[in-house]
């Protein structure tokens, strides 16, 4: 499911893949949202460093673990800080379910349930949300809310 | 947590209890999220037969479990159905996590992540998300997707 990128100067750019400026009139959320996620998803493989460029300086950011307090990050810069410390290296993913559906102001909002796998560690469960606004020629994810899911229930439904 | 609701004689109206009705100007989407989710899921438990309230004509809902076909309900009336017929009774829910963040023209997206009992039956975690839109003195579910987690990964994790 990886995309092919454009050569390695312009992975300090923001320009995304064309694929993603979709035509907007008469839009359906699910093509949007399978058009999304797999892209995404790619850059989080592939370019970390770039994954920055889907958001812009409105946008809000947290990631973390379910249950667990984390600090929102706001605006292009802080969500790229974010990002680089999260240290993506040819992190894994692989999607379970995508919901996607229209909402305020011409958006798309997206529930992702899937299992990822950074640096070669553990698979882990996790569910992602995201807001897709509106922008010229495509989106930019306006909200992202990740949590990785905590298996305690996994305990308890071993046979002791 | 749960609410204490004005009476029986009520029920059939789509007066909802005051305090969602927050002022709007300068939201805290933390705040209003906390405020939202225990009144929502105490309607899951209480008046499930009143759960329609929170949304409108324009809302979309959708209820399954993760990686499941499922079409989404579009409006009061057929999100008032398709409640019906999930068939709550007693439903108790359990809440993990609380994610909110401020979004597209005023509304305010939320992710929540928690553990659900029907009918005294086994619990079963869930993910939520709701945008809520703003709406003269409160907001309303626009888009709600909810899906039951599924536990294969609980199976592989039990010691063979």
């Amino acid at each position: 499911m990886f995309l092919r990128v454009a050569k390695r100067s312009l992975l300090l750019t923001c320009a995304l893949p064309s694929f993603i400026m979709t035509n907007n009139s008469a839009v359906n959320p699910s093509e949007v949202g399978w058009q999304f996620v797999p892209q995404y998803y790619t850059f989080v493989n592939k370019h970390p460093n770039r994954l920055h460029c889907f958001y812009n300086k409105s946008s809000t950011f947290i990631h973390g673990t379910e249950g667990e307090d984390g600090k929102p990050c706001f605006g292009q810069q802080e969500i790229h800080n974010k990002i680089t410390s999260i240290g993506f290296q040819d992190c894994k993913v692989f999607i379970h379910s995508v919901d996607a559906q229209s909402s305020a102001n011409g958006g798309i909002i997206i529930q992702v349930i899937g299992e990822m796998s950074n640096k070669g560690e553990a698979w882990r469960k996790f569910v992602q949300t995201f807001f897709l606004a509106e922008q010229p020629n495509g989106y930019f994810v306006l909200n992202d809310i990740f949590r990785f899911l905590k298996e305690e229930s996994v305990d308890e439904a071993c046979p002791r």
